[in-house]
């Protein structure tokens, strides 16, 4: 059993309905919901202490948070960050270090640091973020309204964070390289709050979700979420030539680009005749919503094939 | 530095005003204010897998942040659950004990689970626990509301959770001993949700903390928070039988009631003459506010000596 098959099952067996979208969403005021998201990241799991430097993990521990207030459409307005830290690390610069990075991303997005804790572990360090936001009542966009013929959009190329994360288990690090540009979707990516907020006010986004685990993944719990299944067309996905230069074959930047995760881009169904109309720069059109519920298949040189959810799993 | 002291410095450095009490208070809607609160537990340092079961884990995790809501006299509603677990633990049956156990103490408070995350950790299980609750607008007790001749109080008996801890260092285990009411003080503590509220709509208490690091450290927060001092009087703090018969000593007993921690009862402070007119059980006038800021002094046998913050410390 996976995670995601765990979370299924104790939704269903406490009757959890807040449950399963980016965020929970929770009545605020009479005009605006509250949203809410957490993520953990652990060390030697989540991320490397030898892959980063302490800003660039405080920039990121923030950046996956306000990813998932952007896959609703929501404004991002406070967080909870909490940090279990082994002896080592508490007695070096590490924390202070890892606050400038974490605040000078919050600064941007006019996020407050509202609380959280402070625990020693034994060992690895692991860090809890929570982001809190609110967004008009009852238009924050969630994973179960794609309708068949819908287009599926991403905000951006893909594939960046798997192909730095490959170049970084081979040894590659962030310095004045060359390659910092793409070491950077892995290590401090950006959450795509703007574009995020802007989809949901032009009316037109019928489902979203952001890309974490993997477009072969997210989109599946976007079609099972909507009843619905999809078609990707390979030739359509958007990617960058660094990391076809990664992959070395098309078979293999395909993998990267369907499979890798963390690439923090919002993925969204919509009419495509909708879309066409807001003149949106960086969003791709890269397959369609069908019938076949629960099915995705991708498109490869006229021909149909299963693309099976392939993103990373914990368990 | 301490943990403490960390928190003072990036609170000072980055103006976070919202940080300081039990819980964050966040503006809701025209009536209510939102509060939330974050505890991280972490095995091995905050607790042993082989001192509870899954079940009472579950619980205390919930219960430890329940206490920061009932803290500020407020309602728990919601509550985010991220958790890092080890391959092994996953493969067992612990995390649905786990959820049994937090679920039926969240059922018995009315909180729902919203969200959260689940990763997996190298070796140690870690835990943090969110929650999110209201309180009519600006009515939430804080720390900073002490004033010199206001008497002190508990909720209940105090170290009992510390008293558990040293037998459970020295072995003894929860099962179907006489000891199991003690030790259960610390594996599966209780939340004082509903006291906190009868006393924050009593409009009595002037300032109120929970007793999660020991009253000697906790004392010290409120007293600090609040620019004033306080008098602890040795004779009139409240311990149960079985606590003596852990100490074995007065001394002893002084030391485990006052700088013993995660007995999660309240400190409050409050006029005397309001508290004696509201017919509380189980409330205990331990001592008295002075204007010595930031000196908390223990009478015993009617003299004075320094009693410096001797609570838990991570760091």
């Amino acid at each position: 059993m996976n995670e995601f098959e765990f979370i299924k099952n104790i939704k269903k067996k406490y009757r959890l309905d807040l449950i399963g979208d980016d965020c929970a969403i929770l009545p605020k005021d009479p005009n605006s919901d509250l949203l809410i998201s957490s993520d953990l990241l652990v060390e030697d799991i989540d991320f490397r202490l030898d892959w980063t430097s302490p800003e660039m993990l405080g920039h990121k521990a923030l950046a996956v948070s306000l990813s998932d207030i952007a896959a609703m459409g929501g404004t991002p307005e406070w967080a909870l960050l909490s940090i279990g830290i082994p002896e080592s690390l508490w007695s070096s610069k590490f924390l202070d270090r890892f606050y400038d990075g974490w605040h000078e991303l919050a600064k941007h997005h006019d996020v407050k640091l509202a609380g959280g804790d402070i625990s020693r572990t034994p060992n690895k360090l692991v860090i809890d973020s929570t982001v809190g936001g609110s967004v008009e009542t009852g238009s924050a966009i969630v994973r179960s309204g794609a309708r068949v013929g819908d287009s599926i959009y991403v905000t951006g190329p893909l594939g960046g964070a798997a192909a730095a994360l490959r170049l970084l288990n081979q040894g590659e690090r962030i310095g004045a390289g060359s390659k910092d540009v793409l070491l950077k979707k892995q290590v401090a990516p950006e959450a795509r709050v703007a574009i995020g907020k802007q989809l949901r006010e032009s009316g037109a986004v019928t489902a979203m979700i952001d890309l974490s685990d993997g477009v072969s993944s997210d989109l599946m719990h976007l079609c099972r979420a909507s009843n619905v299944g999809a078609v990707i067309v390979a030739n359509e996905l958007p990617f960058e030539a660094d990391v076809m230069e990664v992959a070395g074959s098309v078979d293999a930047m395909l993998d990267i680009v369907l499979n890798g995760g963390e690439d923090f881009e919002l993925l969204f169904t919509a009419p495509q005749e909708k879309i066409s109309t807001l003149n949106l720069t960086d969003v791709f059109r890269i397959g369609e919503v069908t019938g076949t519920v629960g099915v995705i298949e991708l498109e490869r040189d006229g021909k149909r094939e299963l693309l099976p959810p392939g993103g990373y799993r914990h368990f």
